[in-house]
């Protein structure tokens, strides 16, 4: 079946369960916002559309693919050919995806999705709204999954691992005090830890359920006794038998969750509304009381111990040799024979598998040349890739699973003399990436009050880059972290939350001119204390990522004396940081790669 | 009586009237958060503490002032052999007022204050949360106005006037049509006018009921088919009946507004619970439902139309006229005979009194002489100024009411060559005003996102100012008008607001050393569209404030060839505008003032 045939299957079931309008998130089970398991990538299988974010809706004769700025050019070409409109998210004149389910359902009428994949929060939103049409919300039907059929992938069973103290820094027995102690502070009895990460970070295991994020789907159910884990229990061995026992942990089925929430009554329940599903949601009891706020883990996740701050420095540096190796490489071959966006991504996975304790890419790569990297989110594969030519950039977003951290990190490598303006514009997203880096800024600031520092220097020139420029990362879990995050405008609900010392945030400015050219450079940084007087607490970034910025594509007249005193600061770190880790010959690059610059 | 008297006798009653925690806030009946009628004035007469916010608590062993760090070093000085305890807002360990209000009051007590200037909006939630302990809200006693009796100034009763269409560009018929289109757009049946501004607005009358801003203590009540007005009906005289009469507008008395209010049944009252105080809102019957949000008028109000931005800039070059004369006199004159800060605020006065249309001060003048500027709501008065000395600073906020606008501006004089450190501080705050008003952004931003521009330099040395970069500026209404500012954090629920074209924000960083020095630079810029393109539209701010910098203070070591070009500019454009409006003797002044200023 095509795209086209799958929608039209699509309809003829909504039909049959007389459903109007019918929404196909992103989302799975757990409500992940980015990187599911693919039995749940139905949006992808609906529209053709793989990008990471986005939903579907269909109609009797409309069907849209809603996704944002970072996929505007892949969604073009991904849906040429089908009857697929896109709707460019937060344009002008493109209505909210929820607005536009409201509006196309007809009075009386009826809305469906897949209530396990929606959050209960969005559900009771949208039944409040329809019910002023007199509109029903139908929840129970998976239409794209009966549509994907035989050939839809199954549940993902891998084995789960463990990570010991001396990667986390807190063993299980005293992470689930700590929760127990938010639990109490809020009187409450039970707490639903539906987040994937969440049972992870609690229980000290990981898994490799999801490409690229080591994550187990499972949930768990914490009380003032008990701990019980819901997941297949085909993935624990009996050695991890052994250790939740140990724990006091009791291993229950992935199913077994719904039947006992429908169990407890009278409870004071923590659940997040938007981290609960519509389905986990039905099933409880309307005599409990919940506590509607963000699991406590959240916060403990963001927040990195001492122990993980060694680590993950740790992680940034293996992570640092593996760049330069690449880099250098990159630089030495391009010209010289033939070099793909996929020969080179591959040259890095192997660089980074060289590397101690590491488990996997903590994303899939970005490798894009020139044009292509216009794409923030492009990915190279077998039936789709460029050759890497000596003139313009490559872009290579990356990172690493280490089971000391996780790293992302982006470089754009000047593949010969760039032009003028070429490098201009790497100079302004150098200028902002470095202005965010060395803000100070009092405890209380968030991220939407320092979104500007390094996203100005592009909107002094008409330009903007289409989404954040900065994210969380998570310790040997997710690459892409809440609560907190750089961006800018209002803060929606469940962001905008302010900076804590030990949290870790990218700093991600780009320019991508459609099928021009793109520039994006990333570090990691760690929020941490500065100066404590009169005015409060002063926090400040350091940086923990340790890779030469690209010279070559620098120039020098757009930089003020700050930032140039800072990229030689950088570069002197970095080279310290790496010289004794590296080979003669990659050591000799490194040490021109930070060479010191100066006004000319 | 003294204040620890006052504080007594308002025990006395608290124990007659069984309540155990008493309350009063800073605001009218109107919620007017800062200026208001000397009649309001119970949180000054109680706690002897003049500045424009803040509130005092009373129990049976505890009093209290509530205020932020605007005003910590005039409340340590006002406090002083006082029983009132100095509450420093927003301080690490200091509680806020209302959390202090319900943990103070035991389980089964009371909470009193004064209904008619608390919000429904805080009396709900109060209410809400005393519950749990059992405890009561009174509303219904006034016991600081008891306590003040025959002493108490009495409600203001100052002639109102007009404003014809030359000034405000549109007729009160146009407004009160665009008020009800608003209301259509909600079906709102009736709209409760309750903000001080909002009936003037509409209406185009001013009155000068609170000094320095030019409003009339009023109400208004619209619906589809008539306007009621709710002012003492002696402040309007014959040739205003007509006007009104001619408008369709019917006068009411003040107090009628609360039994209108009782007369609606069964109708959707458009009325934020901000805006509406705990005593009207009680007048309401429970038929009704209510549209709980800001007025449209706030919004109108901020986004100024072609004639209002085209009469606030020639308010602007005369008041610059003004400036430049009180700033040539200030440095001429400092060191040749007694200069005090009064002296020196008259002359400035007497300057703008001279210039068309003007019809009073916008606000107090804040005229502080070196480390009387470290207070940033200092005022002089007859018994407490300072002489002006050759030597340090003189920092002068002002502004003036026109008919033709209201302007806000402040500078800071070196009065003799400066220390290299106060060269440095000034500069700082100089590039941080700089900064945002060069910004360019995409249509969406909120002041929260813009303040680091400003504040971000004394963020790098460690120094805060402990206020807001940037407040709205009404026309020939209040001087401080929402719902858009800048300042940093996340937005409280009613700001927060996004930049619109034709708003007027103030663009003022500062830095404030207790017992050294205060600086502050302000001019004030209006949002103007500038590139819309793929990415969106942008927009820019456009200076409307004309009068140089303090060049004398400028140490431009600190400063990059973008800040010294916009500096050059920016002189070039006041010069150019003020030029043929000064005598040779202050135009020679300005011409140097306004000198090019270069790299060294």
């Amino acid at each position: 079946m095509n795209v086209n045939e799958r929608i039209e299957a699509v309809r003829t079931l909504m039909r049959e369960k007389g459903i109007d309008v019918y929404y196909i998130p992103n989302e799975d089970d757990h409500l992940s916002q980015e990187y599911t398991a693919e039995y749940f990538q139905c949006k992808s299988f609906i529209s053709g559309f793989s990008g990471e974010a986005g939903c579907v809706i269909i109609t009797e004769d409309f069907a849209g693919l809603w996704t944002d700025g970072r996929y505007f050019t892949q969604a073009e070409n991904e849906l040429k050919g089908t009857c697929v409109e896109l709707m460019r998210m937060r344009q002008e004149g493109v209505p909210d995806a929820l607005d536009f389910l409201v509006d196309a359902v007809k009075e009386g009428g009826s809305v469906g999705y897949d209530g396990r994949v929606v959050s209960a929060a969005v559900s009771l939103g949208l039944k409040r709204r329809l019910a002023y049409k007199k509109a029903k919300l139908v929840t129970e039907f998976d239409l794209a999954g009966e549509v994907w059929g035989k050939e839809r992938p199954s549940m993902p069973l891998e084995p789960l691992f463990t990570l010991a103290k001396k990667w986390t820094g807190e063993s299980t027995e005293e992470r689930i005090a700590r929760v127990r102690e938010a639990m109490k502070a809020k009187n409450a009895d039970v707490l639903v830890l539906t987040a994937l990460e969440d049972p992870c970070w609690m229980l000290n295991v990981r898994g490799n359920d999801i490409a690229c994020t080591p994550v187990v789907y499972a949930f768990a159910m914490v009380t003032m006794r008990s701990v019980s884990y819901y997941v297949n229990l085909k993935k624990v061995d009996e050695k991890l038998k052994t250790y939740f026992r140990d724990n006091k942990v009791t291993l229950k089925g992935y199913d077994q969750l719904a039947k006992d929430l429908a169990k407890l009554h009278g409870k004071k329940i923590w659940a997040s509304m938007n981290q609960l599903n519509t389905h986990l949601y039905a099933s409880l009891a309307e005599d409990n009381s919940i506590i509607n706020e963000t699991s406590p883990i959240t916060m403990f996740r963001a927040i990195k111990n001492s122990t993980e701050i060694r680590n993950l420095k740790n992680a940034h540096v293996k992570d640092g040799v593996a760049m330069v190796q690449f880099i250098h490489w990159v630089k030495e071959n391009v010209g010289k024979g033939d070099m793909s966006e996929l020969s080179a991504q591959n040259y890095l996975y192997d660089r980074r598998g060289e590397q101690k304790d590491y488990i996997e890419p903590s994303f899939h790569t970005i490798c894009a040349y020139q044009a292509n990297a216009a794409m923030m989110h492009y990915s190279a594969d077998e039936n789709n890739f460029a050759m890497v030519k000596p003139r313009g950039v490559l872009l290579v977003d990356s990172g690493g699973t280490y089971k000391d951290g996780t790293t992302d990190i982006t470089r754009t490598i000047a593949l010969d003399e760039l032009s003028e303006t070429e490098k201009k514009y790497y100079t302004m997203v150098l200028k902002g990436h470095l202005a965010l880096a060395r803000a100070k800024f009092l405890y209380g600031t968030a991220g939407v009050n320092l979104d500007i520092l390094a996203r100005g220097p592009m909107w002094q020139m008409d330009i903007d880059y289409q989404c954040g420029t900065g994210h969380g990362v998570g310790h040997v879990l997710s690459v892409h972290e809440g609560p907190h995050g750089i961006r800018w405008g209002l803060p929606r609900k469940t962001e905008g939350e302010r900076f804590e010392p030990g949290m870790i945030v990218t700093d991600e400015p780009g320019i991508y001119l459609p099928h021009e050219i793109g520039i994006r450079i990333e570090n990691e940084l760690l929020v941490v204390k500065g100066t404590k007087n009169f005015y409060g607490q002063f926090l400040a970034f350091e940086n923990v990522t340790y890779c030469p910025y690209d010279l070559d594509a620098v120039d020098v007249k757009y930089l003020n004396d700050e930032e140039i005193d800072q990229i030689n600061d950088y570069h002197a770190m970095v080279y310290e940081k790496l010289k004794d880790l590296l080979n003669e010959s990659d050591r000799q690059w490194l040490c021109n790669a930070c060479r010191k610059i100066a006004r000319s």
